[in-house]
């Protein structure tokens, strides 16, 4: 039976600053550290192998990946790494302060912001990073609504994660609160009004197991 | 101009109880996680950014490209595991005390097991794990020697290390002493009499500018 399993990456450093990340590539906390490698021993408890792991090209998600892999004793399993898991890109709000983009916007549009499906949130310029260098620049975010970033993750689910599946794989998916949102959405067929409301708690592992069409037949977190 | 970079992980579990460890995957020893870090801010420190990390299956070489990757901030880049850089398989000598097995043999056949170019070591039952499920028995050893860990290390480096230079790439080689011997017997011409004689430190990266068919330019440590 193919079985996909989701982990959000826990505490970071600017999660502790209480600012907007996106893209920026800030590293765990040290308590993220702590909650990755207590994934890492829930799936060994639970007996999950793996046979690929699928993680963004931001630190803390694969930081997170690799102590899953490494606490469950299978640091060896192949993993791919792809831009189009990163975070949701949080556009000019990247690096700000949340209660000081309050204060400057207003409680009600800062909530349409963070919580509507297909407002897009003030625009910044491409990231300019090495890791992106071979992507069409087209193709590189300037601000992300998750709609957004579900259209960017599906190429990626159509192309390599759901393949996986079909071939009876057992699949870590390692990434972040909206990259996991958007594909939770699309596998579990959550309404675009429904969706904001879905939080996938961090560091704890959430198992779906499938029926050999990919539709859900079991989910639940360790 | 295409860069090779080999970095040989640090001390491990078994070295420290000077074990004969081979394909057995023990962890690295803090005084080998240190190794690898030192070995990372070295990257950093001399600017070297690469576009693909090739390592082992086995813990101790991933956790050292990772730690390599991971401080010279660049955890991002591509990372393609194989079996075929694995360490030396060390037969039936594999988890045995290497003072007891000179008293066992004679010092003069652990020299020749250790130290001959295509002397086999007794053998073993082959490794029964699942991350070598997908290979050809007949593939999985039972015992190598320097020769043998040369011949299957070399299809890797012909369909993966050597295009990925000749694309001008800088590629990192996160292996084992025996495995990046092999290479090194391979990139630098050796002869069979003199492979045995070069030792290549722990942790501390190895720099190969290359031209562009691959002869060796230059050759340094940072």
């Amino acid at each position: 039976m193919p079985k996909l399993v989701f982990v959000r990456h826990g505490l970071s450093e600017w999660n502790k600053l209480d600012l907007f990340t996106g893209w920026t590539d800030v590293d765990l906390a040290p308590e993220g550290v702590q909650e990755a490698i207590e994934g890492g021993r829930k799936i060994k408890e639970a007996g999950i192998e793996f046979d690929i792991a699928f993680t963004s090209v931001l630190t803390r998600a694969i930081r997170t990946c690799n102590f899953i892999l490494e606490e469950s004793n299978q640091l060896w399993v192949p993993q791919v790494k792809t831009w189009r898991l990163n975070e949701r890109h949080y556009g000019a709000l990247q690096g700000l302060n949340k209660q000081a983009t309050r204060e400057k916007y207003g409680e009600e549009q800062v909530l349409i912001w963070r919580r509507s499906y297909d407002v897009l949130p003030p625009l910044s310029d491409s990231a300019i990073d090495r890791r992106y260098q071979l992507l069409d620049p087209n193709d590189i975010p300037k601000g992300e609504n998750l709609k957004v970033t579900l259209e960017r993750a599906l190429p990626f689910w159509q192309d390599e994660i759901a393949p996986a599946l079909l071939a009876q794989k057992t699949v870590l998916v390692a990434a972040h609160g909206n990259s996991l949102r958007a594909l939770a959405k699309h596998i579990e067929g959550i309404s675009d009004a429904d969706i904001m409301a879905l939080e996938i708690p961090t560091g704890l592992p959430l198992v779906y197991e499938l029926a050999d069409d990919l539709s859900v037949m079991k989910k639940y977190y360790l």
